[in-house]
């Protein structure tokens, strides 16, 4: 007898951050390599290309009536088109639907609001990107400022970045230690910010506009999903 | 009177890896949002989804044959294809016709091996993939050991996730200290890998096997190119 495969589901949707996926997407894919137990996937509507935030379009492999009970999903955060997809009954439909099996619910960056928008952080410690971490409460989520939180089936990252660190966890928790160290020479994971270490005594001052403006327009004409999501925040 | 906008065309082709491409890209197309100074694209020889070396497909945005006149090409490398590439000559023709008047060259990973084959790096130091740095004499470089080398209008980077910190780099010197900052918050670039940074006095074994696999399946059919390639490492 043979294990059934365990599917790992990166869920996109038009609008997400690129390395929100792909960081992650790339060190997961790598288990593929290692043998027939995983298998990854980025799974979508429909198969059409969609857009990200930047000038790369990507192609789903599979829709996501195809991947109907994986073993983990991950999905990408993003800016407004992120706060805009809280809305969209299909994507929070299938997030939802899928954690029902799923033996583990992932978020990167502000991917984290759509697992909470699906019911996942309800009770749970999760975080987000930095900016809107203010938000989690809005879900029943306690926020905590850690570079990625595991609670229970539910692990979420910080920002954009942070999916690389989390995914090379996972592989560390579904293959072992040996193969999270091959997985990080294989990427050459030995990151030298030009600049150091954010400096989080200093963060720059714009930063809090783009926040009020990612919110203005990803919640325009939804004043119900504003008010949840500001009430506690 | 307005300047010309500058265009950094990111090149793509069949079975790239992923992140060399997203990372910088990521980073990159920030500047598109500070304003029109700057654009980023995605060339390819036709607007088909590429395959990638993970699930992903990626649309280019622009032909070659639209992108005639870039101010910086910017080239991710990868494994097995990347060294068939070696002897794609239309990838290699647009590296090279590019870069004549370009103000940069760069490459990610072992991107920097079609730099070279373009004949962009000849008495050049240069860097790539730690797997496969002895290569870089084939090609007239001299190999640095460094997560990026700067030598005049070529800059490469080292394996993969390097691509992300030659991108900030690349920020600072477009756009300044600053607005490099602002980026780094952006991504929430602090990175924590969980198993640290990589001991390089503690490789993983099986990765010669790699290496070797790579040499043998990308140049196969190619002798001459093999000869070319393996002469001086």
């Amino acid at each position: 007898m043979t294990e059934p495969q365990k599917t790992l589901a990166f869920v996109v949707y038009p609008g997400l951050t690129s390395l929100d996926l792909v960081g992650p997407l790339q060190v997961l894919s790598a288990l593929d390599a290692a043998g027939p137990e995983f298998r990854t996937v980025v799974v979508g509507e429909t198969l059409e290309p969609v857009t990200t935030d930047s000038p790369l379009r990507i192609a789903p492999s599979h829709t996501f009536d195809a991947v109907t009970d994986p073993y983990a999903i991950i999905v990408p955060g993003g800016g407004v088109p992120t706060l805009q997809a809280l809305a969209d009954r299909t994507l929070i439909g299938y997030l939802a639907r899928a954690a029902e099996t799923a033996e583990l619910a992932a978020s990167v960056c502000t991917g984290s609001l759509l697992l909470g928008q699906a019911g996942l952080l309800n009770g749970r410690e999760a975080t987000t990107h930095w900016l809107f971490r203010d938000l989690l409460p809005a879900f029943g989520a306690t926020p905590v400022a850690k570079r990625w939180v595991e609670d229970g089936p539910v692990i979420t990252a910080a920002g954009v970045s942070a999916g690389i660190d989390l995914a090379l966890h996972l592989v560390e928790r579904f293959a072992g230690t040996e193969a999270a160290r091959r997985v990080q020479f294989g990427i050459e994971y030995d990151p030298e910010p030009p600049l150091g270490p954010l400096d989080w005594s200093d963060v720059p001052e714009d930063l809090g506009s783009l926040r009020e403006l990612v919110l203005r327009e990803g919640l325009a004409g939804r004043p119900e999903l504003r008010a949840k999501l500001l009430a506690r925040a």
